[in-house]
């Protein structure tokens, strides 16, 4: 479904070559003061332009049509809209029956019947997260002074970032990476037993990242090689502080007081212009299938502006149920 | 908060040294065949008595008290309630005010205000992972033919796994490990973009899982540092089949046809007998612990059955999802 | 579905004769002080006793099982469970396969294939009104000092109630009724526009209880007579106190801060003691049917507590909603 | 909140004198062909022209920015806006301080703490049922063949509704009317017990149409004055027809397969030419006001389209919920 959230709940809808995508954000604190210049770091940051993404450029500008008055959220629902202007469909029509290997391009013809919206990835593009980064400078505000930051630490398991990309670039493939991210401010008490636990709603929004395979809080994949005694992070004082954070700030799925950390891995881009083994959806024969069209060489570029955005629309609603009983 | 599903959906109660833990299960189909017997394998499996478990022994037997009536389900809230029986709760009294370092305990009093349960960890114990593997049971009877089956991997990063916890055991220490899920027979097209994402949901609800600290789905964290043209799946045939499984089973966040996969790390048991470095909450003032009572050696051993409940609760979710309008 | 709420959420289960019934709170906030002696009040204000309510009698006392420790809340999932005793399910054999009319037989075979508990109208009993009181002293405590109150007004359409009652019983006929609610104290700004309005949540939850079959607010069904210079309530301070109460203190779906009024109609019981045309289920063929067993006269006498009960849950969860960012 | 449904599922936003309203509607089955002409009937039926209603027109052409392709639903969310154009806001300048009796001026104020849009009632305009409408048009093609119709039975007390209105008008007051819904075809089993039976989920929504102050199924308020003998309907045959209707199509909370009748009390619009005391919230000093700008004489003459809509709505909701497992 495209909604997310209890109280600070936000609404995607789009698609990546129809009239526009755009987000409806719930639970808006009335008075947050709020321009469209706001926007407008964390739109870049997501956009094209690093050597390694997609040289497509929208004017991505955001419409805030309703939930907004005279530079200040209203209380109501905040809707946000970008309208899709460089789109070139014809790309995608020559292979609207060859699905792209690593895409949803056959199980969006599969689930939906063959009615999916097949250009471009359709509602299942990666230009959906321009919503969700929108919605994510809502959810900053909304939590702030928590502080989130996000950064991508490798690709293709390696920390020379510039090299890994121009190797794959120049060898018509894709590469993958990793991205940290990491929160200070959250008071102690968000998140709730069982399901709304902090990793859980964070994990559940990180999956909603095209590319995003996996995901580690704190010492993460680590600790199952560990034992207890190296893993336990001793308190050293009474305000719940840590010697060490291997629990990435999260204790029994509720914020300890100390900062959050946790990664995510996000595979390499799946269009790539190499030769493909794929079948053909009409006549069910295989085919080879060259992707051509305008992609990301490394999408993990473009992921720490989002995931920071799914962090803070995560931590927002958490503040929210957990902020419910101050009367 | 203790819900979670849409249409097959699962609320839990319940503390470690309570009255009783149990669930309520909505949305079960009616007609399901369905005795207290069947839960026996499941609850036998996440249950003490290999080496590395906790000595605590319960007579677990699921109570059903409503939604059942001559060996079927009825199609009401299905409730399953067991008692707390073994309870000695005055191996907690003593450390009342001493949180243990990994554990819930002092989020849980900030969090509560100083009323939560503290004997056993109360709502944040372990031993409410009974109540989903009950869950599971009737989930896994949703789905079939749908095949769920999650074992333990390694054990302090070897596959030795018996020798790593006797080393553990010896030393008076914990040790994590890492358990793996495969699914198979899931027919193509249940996940929804793009918050109900197979990977979303799934774990959403493995992070309710008391010490998993990460999640990946196929190629998982390895994918950070491949290359597109290693990592994409070729397509072999009409069905979806594809000669490798980096997806993991699933593309765009819906399930292709091709076996689920998907691991998670288990952290080392918090609870162990070694003196450790803590706070007194009450005075402020730090203090040694050491921490006694029963508690396993390793809880990744008694990690597989719940993992396969939680995989099930979330397929038979998105099957009836997925369901919805064929009328 | 069983549950209900956004953040106070309870859970429902059980059926007129299985082994229990019960309810899951959830969303309570900890601390608030709770004995069993808590629920004596309401529980004996919905049983029976009174002349024309059913001679079947329970010794209702509830089970706290989780969520509650020395005497208060612990913020965890509060359960409540009642054990059914006095049952008697015979007096539902012989009718398994004839629908009484105007009861919940007939949908409840169609919906569940058959596989309904059909003793006493299993799941859709009003004995599961039980669970809701239950759930409304929590509720009644969360939201306090504001004041909830019920009563019932007419009976057959008029206020000499106890007559009317006994001109229904010697006819071996029951009879119908008009309840009443009051609440004061509600702060201006509890409900949300437009789905969760405090009319929309109020009587999605009064249509739970088994014979309610209208709701109306303030002026209610009046005010389509109505003009609107004499609906239109005028203020009279800056508190937003008005000179008169159409609006059941209610304006665009938000609490003014006026005391909240509306009223339920409530069906006669549809169980008489009297010859009615039904049709049997296995054969298809039309039957007499006299329904025997314990039955209420006017199922109105017990309607006023469980109404109280909804009403507060619906007003504990806006009140959660509206305190949601009081961080 | 702003949604409302489990699978059909409904997003609203806007505001009266904002850029633009819509809605979001997910959920909706692929491959349901659908145009924009699809929608202009039931838009021109809310729309003003008639005696009695508002001289405000707006240009109101659906715009389907996603979840649409090539004249079919693609299965994605669909979103539909309208823009304001025939903004008029000087209007409401004046007053801004001054709330309108009877109207959502005051509490929007305070619950917003004054950031509300304050310009034509802002969010909690009755323009938002255009949304509510259009969304109404996708759920009626969900349900097809199910027929659903409403229709205004009385103004002010009155059938003889032309005569009532041009006396309302010509006293420069307002006047409120009764609303009837009845839709054909359902079959058994739609809605659920307790909290989704079919008043609850459409009376939540109807309650969120602004204006309406009561509803009642079947007999309704009628039922609390009569007996049981007379209210029990007869089964007649084995389809579940019943020999008469006082269920108004539901028992149990379920859809009994008859017709289902339900009934709406709409007040007076609360705008009105004549002069009202009210207060302002800046001074806090009582104050004269008269309403002016473009307002209904009756806005009952309006509810009809929107009462078909959200009954089209609650039933697609409860129509998937119940197909859920038809796998």
């Amino acid at each position: 479904m495209n909604s997310f959230g209890r109280i600070f709940r936000v609404s995607l809808f789009g698609e990546s070559h129809g009239r526009a995508i755009g987000v409806v954000v719930d639970g808006v604190r009335p008075g947050l003061p709020l321009s469209t210049d706001d926007f407008a770091d964390d739109i870049r940051r997501r956009g094209p332009g690093l050597p390694g993404t997609t040289p497509r450029t929208e004017n991505d500008l955001p419409e805030m049509v309703s939930g907004w008055l005279n530079g200040y959220t209203t209380g109501a629902p905040l809707a946000i809209i970008f309208r899709n202007t460089n789109v070139r469909s014809d790309d995608y029509e020559r292979i609207k029956d060859l699905p792209r290997p690593g895409h949803a391009d056959f199980v969006a013809y599969k689930k939906f019947s063959g009615y999916n919206d097949y250009r471009g990835g359709g509602h299942f593009s990666g230009r959906i997260t321009l919503a969700l980064v929108a919605a994510g400078v809502i959810a900053k505000k909304m939590i702030d002074p928590v502080e989130v930051h996000a950064k991508l630490v490798t690709v293709g398991g390696s920390t020379d970032i510039e090299n890994t990309i121009n190797k794959a670039m120049s060898a018509n493939d894709s590469v993958g990476g990793l991205v940290e991210c990491r929160v200070s401010g959250i008071p102690i008490g968000w998140g709730e037993p069982f399901f709304d636990s902090v990793e859980s709603v964070i994990s559940h929004l990180a999956f909603a990242i095209p590319g995003v395979k996996g995901i580690e809080f704190g010492s993460g994949f680590a600790a199952a090689s560990m034992f207890g005694s190296a893993h336990n992070d001793a308190f050293i004082d009474a305000s719940g502080a840590t010697s060490s954070n291997n629990a990435g700030g999260i204790l029994g799925g509720i914020s300890n007081g100390n900062e959050l950390q946790f990664r995510v891995a996000v595979k390499p881009t799946s269009s790539i212009a190499r030769e493909q083994q794929t079948i053909n959806m009409r006549t069910g024969m295989p085919e080879k299938l060259v992707v051509t069209g305008r992609h990301d060489t490394c999408i993990a570029l473009r992921v720490p502006v989002v995931l920071e955005a799914v962090a803070a629309i995560a931590l927002a609603d958490l503040a929210a149920i957990q902020n419910k009983s101050k009367g």
